[in-house]
C-alpha cells in the first residue's frame, strides 16, 4: 500500500508532516510518498536530524496557501504539492491521499482530480467531534453550502460505511441534525431528507437536536455543509472560549495557581479530549480513492493518525462499501416507485 | 404602562412567575396583569406568603403545554393563560406581553393574535448569548425554519432598532452568520442576504464566522431560524457539557474538592455569565406590540428582567423605530430600482 502525503499542507509544514510520515512508515510498514520541494524537504529533514528512510519524494515547486482560491489547484497552482499528490492518486500511483492544507482546495482537488464515484452527487467532509464519553462524526462540515435531500441521504450512507469499516463500529447510529426530534420538525430540506434517510439501508436513528450532540446520542450526525460548518466552528469556538475563561480563573493569583496545579491531571485529560492530534483527519467521502483532510494545525502525531485513517480506508475498502450501500439504496428507491 | 404576564408559562410556573411579577411591580412601578386560573394564583400566593398587592388577574382555565401543538393556541387552547394574555395585548388592554411558555405557541400567538407590523414578512426571535467580555443577540433562533433574503434583511433592521432602544447601544454592529468573512462566501441565501443587508440603513459589519461569536465581534448576528436554532442549542449544549466535565474534575477526590473551593469565587462569576436569569428574555420582533419570550427555566429574577425588557420596549418605542428603519430601507431599495 502506498499513501501520498502533501508535505507542504498545514500550519506546521513541512517539519511536522515529514515527522508524521516517518512515524507512520515505521509504525505501519506502509510506503509513503511526500510531495513538495525536494530540496526543502531534504534540507528540513537534515536540519532536524530526521532520517527520511526510504520515503519517496515527488518534486513540486508550488504550494497552495489558505489565501489562494481553491480552484487555483486546477490552474495556476496545478504544480503545487497538493495538486501533484492528487494526481498521483488519480493516476493510481498512490492508493490514498493525506493533506493538512486548505480545505477548499482539498474539496475541489478531490472532486475534480480524483473525481467522484459514479452516482455520488457530492463529496462530503466528515469531522470527528468530542462528546462526554467518546465522539461522533459531523458531516458535511463545509464541502457543500447548498444541499438537496438526495445529497443528505447519500451522506448518511457514506458516513455509515466509513464508521463501520474505519472506526470499527458494527451498526453505526446515523442521526439528522434538526431543530426538534419529531419527524415533522425542520425546514423543507430536513423534512425531505428525513424520509429518504428513513428508507436508506442504514441504522437511521431519526432527528438529533444540537443540544444533545455532546451526549453520545449518535455515531454520525448528518447535515448540509453550511449548517455543518457553522456547527463545527461553534463547537470549537465555544469550547476554546470556555477553556480560556477557566484558565483565567486559574491564573488569577498565587492561591488559585496552586489550587489549579492540584487539579492538573484531570484538566490535562479534559484538554486531551479536545485535542485534534488524537482524533486525526476528516475523510472526504464519495470519491474514487480515499482522501483524508488533516486539521490545519496538525502536529506529527495528527499527521500519523491521518495516515492511519487512510490506511484503514484502503485496507477495509470503504469505497466498495459506499458503492454497495448506494446500490442497495437505489434498489429500495426503485421498489418504492 | 400595563404589562401582561402569562402566569402559567415555563417550568417554574406559577410560583416564580408570580414572584417575578410582584418584584417588577415594586421595582418599576408599572401595572401588571397576570393571566391564568385565578383560584390557583391566589392559592399559590397565599401558600408562599406573597402579597399580590394590586396586580390584576384575568382568569384563564387552560394552560398550553410544551406537548401541545403551537397552533392549538388559536383553537382548543384559545382560553389558555397565554392566549388570554395575547388577546389583552391585541385589544389594547395591555401594552406588552411576557411569557416563559412554549416558544412555538408564542411565535404563533404573536404572529396571528398580536399580528405582524405592516410590511414585516416574518416575526423573528432574538436571544442574547454570552461572549468573553459581554454578550450578543442571535436572531432568528427558531421562529422561521425556512427564510428568504428579504426576511434576513428585515431581521437585521429589527435587531438594530431593538438593541439601540432597549440595550442602549448607540450604533449596534450587525453581522451575518456565515462560513467565511468574504462577501462571496456561503450558500444562496447568504449571498443574497449580504447584498440586502449592505444596502440597509444599519451598521452592517459583514459576515461573521461561528468561531468568532464568543469574541465580541458584533452586537447582533443574523441568521435563518433553522441555523440559528441549531447554533443556540449547540452554544448551550457545548457550554453546559464542558462545565459538567470541569465539575467532574473538581469532584474527583478530597484534594481536588479543596482545590476547587479555593477557585470558587472565580468559578461562580463564570457560572453567572451563563445564567439565563441575568440575561432576561428573547424579544419576538416585528409585531404590532412588544412580545418577550422568557426562558422556559426562568426563575423570579429572570421573569422580572423580562418584564423590564418589555417596559423598555414600550418606553423607548422600539416598534416605531422598526417601522422607521423599514421605511428607510424601502426607500433605498426603490432608489436602486
Amino acid at each position: 500500500m502506498k499513501i501520498v502525503v502533501d508535505a507542504f499542507g498545514g500550519d506546521n509544514a513541512p517539519l511536522q508532516v515529514i515527522k508524521g510520515a516517518v512515524m507512520a512508515k515505521k509504525e505501519y510498514g506502509i510506503d509513503i510518498i511526500l510531495t513538495g520541494s525536494k530540496k526543502e524537504i531534504v534540507r528540513c529533514a537534515e536540519e532536524n536530524k530526521i532520517s527520511l528512510i526510504d520515503l519517496e519524494i515527488y518534486d513540486a515547486q508550488d504550494v497552495i496557501s489558505m489565501e489562494d482560491d481553491p480552484t487555483d489547484i486546477l490552474k495556476q497552482k496545478s504544480n503545487s504539492s497538493m495538486a501533484v499528490a492528487f494526481k498521483l492518486v488519480a493516476d493510481g500511483v498512490a492508493d490514498a491521499f493525506v493533506s493538512a492544507g486548505s480545505t477548499g482546495a482539498v474539496v475541489v482537488g478531490g472532486s475534480l482530480i480524483v473525481k467522484r464515484l459514479k452516482g455520488i452527487k457530492r463529496a462530503a467532509l466528515g469531522t470527528v467531534l468530542p462528546t462526554k464519553n467518546g465522539n461522533f462524526m459531523l458531516m458535511d462540515v463545509g464541502a457543500n453550502a447548498d444541499c438537496r435531500p438526495e445529497m443528505l441521504a447519500q451522506f448518511g450512507i457514506m458516513a455509515s460505511a466509513y464508521l463501520k469499516h474505519v472506526a470499527g463500529i458494527e451498526n453505526p447510529g446515523i442521526g439528522l441534525l434538526n431543530i426538534g426530534t419529531e419527524e415533522t420538525k425542520g425546514d423543507e430540506l430536513r423534512l425531505k431528507s428525513f424520509k429518504l434517510l428513513k428508507s436508506s439501508p442504514i441504522n437511521f436513528i431519526g432527528n438529533v437536536e444540537a443540544r444533545e450532540l455532546t451526549e453520545d446520542v449518535c455515531d454520525a450526525c448528518i447535515t448540509d455543509g453550511f449548517n455543518g460548518n457553522i456547527a463545527l466552528k461553534l463547537y470549537e469556538g465555544v469550547s476554546l472560549s470556555i477553556m480560556s475563561m477557566f484558565r483565567n480563573v486559574f491564573k488569577q493569583n498565587l492561591k488559585t495557581k496552586i489550587a489549579a496545579s492540584v487539579l492538573m491531571p484531570g484538566l490535562m485529560k479534559l484538554k486531551a479530549k479536545f485535542d485534534y492530534s488524537e482524533v486525526g483527519g476528516a475523510p472526504l467521502l464519495g470519491l474514487r480513492k480515499p482522501v483524508i483532510k488533516a486539521h490545519g494545525s496538525s502536529n506529527a502525531v495528527a499527521i500519523k493518525n491521518a495516515i492511519r485513517q487512510a490506511k484503514l480506508f484502503v485496507e477495509n475498502d470503504v469505497t466498495a462499501a459506499i458503492i454497495n450501500g448506494l446500490a442497495e439504496f437505489e434498489k429500495v428507491e426503485q421498489n418504492e416507485i
